[in-house]
């Protein structure tokens, strides 16, 4: 807020996956070593983005009180993150049916109120091992910040906030959360609209998905034969296509089925609605090296020719 | 959201005083027995309100479906709860200077990460307490909500949120935070100056404050002969007088006298700055049958003669 006319790059906006973070199948259970390993990658990236030239903060006092344990100097690119819910709100928000609305009814409510006591939870055990690392992370909970949907869409959202933390070196952190619709009462808002809706407005350099399996298969990775796919490109309409490794069609056909490919589709769909804006998003395993070399933006130079993951990444442009 | 068009009224604004929830002087530490109690409390007042006539909610589904430890029906006035942070977030916030200001020093940049994690976590655990009484409460959070001060003084407010969730049956749970200001980039928003603007802002029928001691006494409750203030009279330009009981000139100004009082006089202007609205104040110890009477706003009623507490009310209001 020092100074409210210039606006601080976004750097990279990073999906931490409900998948990767939270042990996905057992009740509001927590995985701790991905969690943690993933806050110190974040520090690590964060170090080394690049400087930004707004005058929020100066970096030479900055730096100078920061030392080791201290807070990331916040003259760097600024970093968003969005966290998915996994084990934490899911199984209250499906069983009351948060995302059906109606909160005339009791049950909902009683869901709506569990789901985001849930959800809170995590968010705020993300912001505070992020914290433990000398992130300045604070947490920006959607619905408290505002955000809403229309039958489901997202119809209102509050970009302005995490603009203005970003802007004085805080690190948002957002997450899918229950929130109002003007519709229905309320629904679930998850953090892939989120991510898209911020990638849309803040035009990061690129986005990172950290999942719980290295990229994205051509059918469940689980399966002998599994192949990753280790770049799809997407044009302006959306439309996508596999151009390494090179797949029989048949294999292509087969990715995008919803039944057959364990979400994979889903996965390379939300992936192509950033990827068409222009941004490159790369797909990648949670807590491991690619991680940290995805969260810097090296998929491709050649200390990482190794780098294990899926690049999704506009057709008009390149790497 | 149903019907945006009509308002659900506020019956009454609880505050939940950081001295009252949580042992002041122990770092992080709940006072769980009246946080229990006070929600117990709350969930028998919430059901005692009038009923509105906003048609949100369709009270014969709702109580269908409510039963014994089920949430509150929404066809009731609402309430809306604004706590401290007593043990949790003062340490970190005056450690490092967050009310100073200067998001530029990475050590006040880290106080106001460190004041959020802990104010939150309290929030969090405040909304469940209210929750597992069957309370439909939601945290929105002043910073993620988008308050903020310029020079420390209320500049932006998000009373539309707060809003929005009460005209679905919502209770919403606010707090004082770490925001950021416009002049010197960070600065605390206390809880009592969103409790005033919330006051000013829907107008309820009164406002309850509940502490850690029996109401304003003439001089600190420990002191021998210290005096329990029954009754104080606000006019508009918030000048007060003790109309019960009769003191002393003597004791009067004492009561005036910031150093001698025990912070007595402050609580008073706090209680005054919204009596003088016409809202009538009641300063009580949570966790009594006095605090249960006082939220539900009987505290001149036969059955109650014997209430223990502080009225602070306008001039132009009649109990």
């Amino acid at each position: 807020m020092e100074s409210q006319n210039v606006d601080r790059p976004v750097h990279c906006i990073v999906k931490l996956g409900g998948a990767a973070i939270t042990m996905k199948n057992s009740f509001e259970t927590l995985n701790e070593e991905d969690l943690l390993l993933t806050s110190k990658h974040l520090r690590e990236a964060i170090m080394a983005a690049p400087s930004c030239k707004t005058p929020l903060l100066d970096c030479a006092d900055a730096t100078e009180e920061i030392g080791e344990g201290g807070l990331e100097p916040a003259c760097r690119a600024a970093f968003i993150v969005v966290h998915g819910a996994g084990s934490f709100g899911h199984f209250q928000a499906s069983s009351s049916g948060v995302n059906k609305g109606g909160l005339r009814r009791a049950l909902v409510t009683a869901g709506f109120v569990a789901t985001r006591v849930s959800v809170t939870k995590l968010n705020h055990i993300v912001v505070r091992a992020l914290a433990a690392e000398g992130i300045p992370a604070v947490g920006i909970s959607p619905f408290a910040a505002g955000w809403s949907t229309s039958k489901k869409s997202l119809d209102r959202d509050n970009v302005t906030e995490v603009r203005r933390a970003c802007n004085v070196g805080l690190l948002p952190v957002l997450h899918g959360d229950a929130v109002l619709d003007s519709q229905q009462g309320c629904s679930i808002l998850s953090g892939d609209v989120i991510i898209r809706r911020l990638a849309e407005a803040f035009q990061p350099n690129y986005v990172v998905f950290l999942t719980n399996v290295s990229g994205v298969f051509d059918r469940p990775p689980t399966e002998a034969n599994a192949v990753l796919l280790n770049e799809i490109v997407v044009d302006e309409s959306g439309d996508w296509i596999v151009v390494k490794p090179k797949l029989e069609s048949s294999v292509t056909t087969a990715a995008s089925n919803h039944d057959t490919t364990g979400g994979m589709a889903t996965k390379i769909s939300e992936a192509a609605s950033i990827a068409r804006l222009g941004i490159n998003v790369y797909i990648v395993k949670a807590g491991t090296r690619d991680a940290l070399q995805a969260l810097m933006g090296n998929v491709r130079d050649t200390s990482t020719k190794h780098w294990v993951g899926t690049i999704v990444r506009s057709a008009y442009r390149e790497l």
